[in-house]
């Protein structure tokens, strides 16, 4: 084959691995291998612009047992990081932006090098990709055109994988605000939907479910109680029994934490989080409010934040009374199993209490 | 050139749009035209996945002028998002899975066709891309291999976009939850961040800012008192005169809508919005809390939201008093322009009223 026809195989190879490879070092690896095949360079090197620390780190460098980490202002990477346009260079030695150090603490040498912008979807340079010593001479204009396209692979990947990143801390972070909104409403209480959380999460893994499902159940349970934002402090913090009256103002919370975790565009991941949050209230045999809904139509998540939600107010510090020893706990909700709660469910409670030492 | 020569050349030339071209449509118009001149067919469309509707929408339909949208498990295109593999039709009249109902409709002849899934990084089929009526015969293999890698590209930068789409419906939608949380608690005010986030936006686009800060002050100005939701209700919906105790706990708001503020993963294009939310009772001439700065150390965020929470609250309806008409909202203000509010950002407000009609 020519050197056009292994190009043309390298691309389409490298292009159709996108949606086959799920992790990013693993495709970035193969597109280096496949620059330095192609191009005939002795290795090549992925570096992500790190701007908090004004670095470049590599991703992926062939032939190295470690991270290099550079000054995003020194070297040839760093210029290109600075200008975003492709560099080749014939004879490192006569090109004073080269720096010579990283050479000096790995022991290899390079000689010539050919080094590309990696940018964003956007167009902004969010690293640099480096193929060095190619044999027999310096890189062309064709290489640089060739790994130019390869970047471009490699840029939109990175961009990818940083807004599922992003886009999951934003939400994590997003809902810990909410979760803090409602202690801070609600001292006496503070602690409760972080612990909930932990039951619910803690169940959820003994019963086998999902990492996904998981996830989505310990949201729902840290926000099982966000309605409550809107109940007034005079029947929110009383500290006697509620009346008929009050009663039915504390329970309108739940009905207002669906209205509001309704509202919010979750990712299909998580869209089952607003129901699982209704229906912590809801018991096995009808009893529950606010549907009444009974047996299986309740969700699971919702049997779990249930049993995590008791289990949690029985063994909490209240200031009227002591906590619950959590042996006495499960046994007042073992007591319900299969009337007010899923037997399975209480089982899952059990073995994660007797896990985790608490019983 | 040779049909491989050609072929690198388009790979080359669409790979490194992906950094270059900004629009989504524009891109794959690009990628389809040069799937149909490599291959020689006469009409490439690419067909996305709607999901909700279980339908399949054509995004880019070359020869089209409008958008064709077939029930996504009928036809060749169907067929394909169902499977997920590569389908070449030699003869359409002779495979039953083919639907002509398009043909009819459009006037269009399909001979032959070459149809392959578009995937995410995920591997999920989130659309189809095909090229019809091959001149010269039906398509073959080297066609699909080619086609396969352009539906990589279209695949990775279809979920790019929807990536970012999602993220800003996501943090739009939680904002709004949050904000809405304050109006549950204080229905006294209720409106009031809603209406300062619209005159804060209508000041920041009189005073000529950027699309991107404006909407970052408009984020904040929806945010200003989330701090409230700590507030005891004993003080937050206190008809008479707060003491001076009361008027300590109901400034603490703003140092808690900061803590909150800060604790969020704002992506960085929203970094200042905790700045700006926490400055909102600054004052010009540094009379203001929490922090008493003063002149150009406000943000600009700051000193524009400050303007249009007094002018929210000076307009608004209070139970303990009729709204103050806001021209003579405006010239209250006005008569602190310089001193403790910024003099431009006044300018801006009336301009915004004027251009609005409301004064």
């Amino acid at each position: 084959m020519d050197d056009g026809s292994v190009r043309l195989e390298s691309l389409l190879k490298i292009l159709k691995a996108i949606s086959r490879v799920r992790d990013l070092n693993t495709l970035l690896a193969l597109l280096a291998s496949e620059t330095s095949a192609c191009l005939g360079a002795e290795r090549s090197t992925v570096f992500i612009y790190d701007r908090a620390r004004n670095e470049l780190w590599s991703i992926i460098a062939e032939g190295m047992d470690r991270q290099i980490r550079i000054d995003a202002t020194s070297g040839l990477a760093g210029h290109v990081l600075g200008t975003g346009s492709t560099l080749i260079t014939g004879d490192v030695s006569r090109d004073g932006r080269f720096d010579p150090s990283v050479d000096r603490s790995t022991g290899f040498t390079t000689r010539n090098a050919l080094t590309v912008p990696i940018r964003n979807t956007r167009g902004e340079v969010t690293g640099v990709f480096q193929a060095v010593n190619k044999s027999g001479g310096g890189f062309s204009m064709e290489d640089a055109d060739f790994l130019e396209a390869v970047a471009a692979e490699a840029g939109v990947t990175i961009e990818n994988v940083s807004l599922y990143e992003h886009r999951r801390s934003m939400l994590e972070s997003l809902i810990k605000a909410l979760a803090e909104s409602i202690e801070a409403r609600d001292p006496l209480t503070a602690g409760h939907s972080e612990n909930v959380m932990k039951y619910a999460g803690g169940i959820s893994r003994h019963l086998g479910l999902s990492a996904t499902l998981t996830r989505e159940i310990e949201y729902a349970a840290l926000l099982h109680d966000y309605g409550k934002i809107g109940v007034p402090d005079a029947v929110l913090r009383k500290p006697d029994p509620l009346d008929e009256n009050e009663i039915g103002v504390m329970r309108s919370h739940v009905e207002r934490t669906g209205r509001i975790l309704s509202s919010i565009d979750f990712e299909e991941d998580l869209e089952s989080v607003p129901q699982f949050a209704v229906e912590h209230h809801e018991r096995l045999d009808g009893s529950g409010y606010p549907a009444g809904v009974s047996g299986d139509a309740i969700s699971i998540g919702g049997r779990i934040i249930a049993v995590a939600d008791v289990f949690e107010a029985l063994t909490a510090k209240r200031h009227y009374r002591d906590p619950m020893d959590p042996r006495e706990a499960l046994g007042t909700i073992r007591a319900a199993a299969g009337t007010a709660f899923d037997a399975e469910v209480v089982d899952a409670l059990q073995s994660y209490l007797e896990a985790e030492r608490v019983i």
